[in-house]
């Protein structure tokens, strides 16, 4: 019997309320280009901000998405998630976002972002930003260091998560 | 745009440690009708007894296979695995196994597969149990009432499974 | 600089809903003996059933009572505990319970009870079961083995407890 | 049956690894502090920087220490914590710190901490930040606004931190 390997999955992060008009374009990029990377995507699952843009992105593109909920509430889910991991478990299943993500690309800024690309940094992972926001640049760079990159496009985030997933 | 409907998940349950011979044909036989009835199998993603069969089983029969790991070790991954997610919880993630799976099929007995027995009746999610264990038959039966439904084969779990998700 | 020696952690797990009377007389007079013994209660922490009994035993007895929350609502905290641990984390928190419990005594019997005696035994933790229930004795002295004593009284349950606290 | 009030539990979050000699001495005299108002000091419980340091300055001051921590290895517990609570998960008990905590007090910076102030801005807890690290300061106070409130001394934490629960 031979199986294939395993998939490659990229996080995508970026607030669920008052996301910039920025981060939702750049989020719908990222999730369609990662669906045409043959990637599986994975968001916080939730029919809201960027995690909702990201994987209409996706699936559009024919990708599988992947969403890891907050709560069990059917109606917060995004309908462009095709496999909802229910958590019950609030912002703690933030370290399972990251944990499961071979990348992990945050795309705009808020407080659950933020607590996800620290998780990201403490489990040694990646972390690609994507932010208009200077302070959040200035700040991960310094937390993060050679793991954290800092990037101005869609494009440009996927074009480097592909270099970090081949190595 | 339209999207698909999310897709149904089925739980696996069962020991990854000293499984019997019969859960762990049983557990291959799972997997398999699951993946031919199309939907997705969710087990706790550990290259060990009842998770590992059942998710070769699907694999084997060209299914999708979730695997909920408790610990963020790449060599404890069954290897039939599509998409892991990694916890990094241990025994709390039980918790997500049962809320993520549309119907839980308990599969053998032991003290990780009668916690998740438990937390899918706490949660009032349906229970399958196909065990030759005639104690934990009578237990859960009085427990979960007319959420417990003890089966005989892996053909009348998933016959059973298949009238539930209908509903 | 000289520290004395952790406190000893006797969790008390029952049902939050529907207990049987002796349930809840049960669990008042566990509260109370495991006060006086000078250890600490811990139990789920809500103002309902065993919980509550339990952590009021205590509290009236002068004990210390910790209460591990399923959810972050205040106005269903028992006004027995004296340090709220909010997890959010709905079912999942039981795993903490029992693992940062010294012994495990289970009053009653319910899914959540059933969930925690499992997740104990898992964890490999001993567990006392004082239960009115004979499918839940004869199914958790099979699963459990010498790790499960069942007993008749709240001052069998304490009087156990203090012999394998001293082991 | 008389009760007296839930007691008041600060945060204290800080570098397990690799902490500054300042945050050090800052966390000894915050445990002090806090012990000396008649408050519970919760920590992350690991015998290591900040935590161990703040949960013996408190110790030392007659004060109660829990706490929250991330494995269940015995000897990674700091000889200060009075009540361990065992998560058994990883990082993602930092989100247990901040719920539990009345107030967040961050002493120093690094990936753990950082995730601690953003799970406590995400679940609307006021954080008190003393911290030598300029960009750490811009960031969170421009994430957090009116919600996070730097601060240069131990003592300044604590006066603020009494004016916070009084409220």
């Amino acid at each position: 019997m031979l199986f294939v390997l395993r998939k490659t999955i990229i996080g995508v992060m970026g607030p669920g309320d008052a996301p910039t008009k920025l981060d939702l374009s750049n989020a719908r990029k990222l999730g369609e280009f990662i669906a045409k990377q043959g990637w599986v995507l994975l968001t916080g699952g939730r029919n809201a901000g960027v995690m909702d843009e990201a994987s209409k992105g996706a699936k559009q593109a024919g990708g599988l998405v992947i969403g890891i909920l907050p709560t069990n509430e059917p109606d917060k889910v995004s309908q462009a998630v095709d496999i909802a991991i229910i958590t019950g478990m609030g912002s703690a299943r933030n370290a399972i976002n990251v944990l499961s993500s071979d990348v992990v690309i945050a795309c705009g800024m808020g407080a659950g972002t933020a607590s996800e690309i620290a998780l990201a940094l403490k489990a040694k992972k990646q972390v690609i930003l994507l932010s208009e926001d200077d302070e959040s640049k200035a700040f991960f760079k310094k937390l993060g260091k050679d793991k954290v990159h800092v990037v101005q496009t869609a494009e440009q985030a996927v074009e480097l998560a592909k270099k970090i997933v081949s190595h």
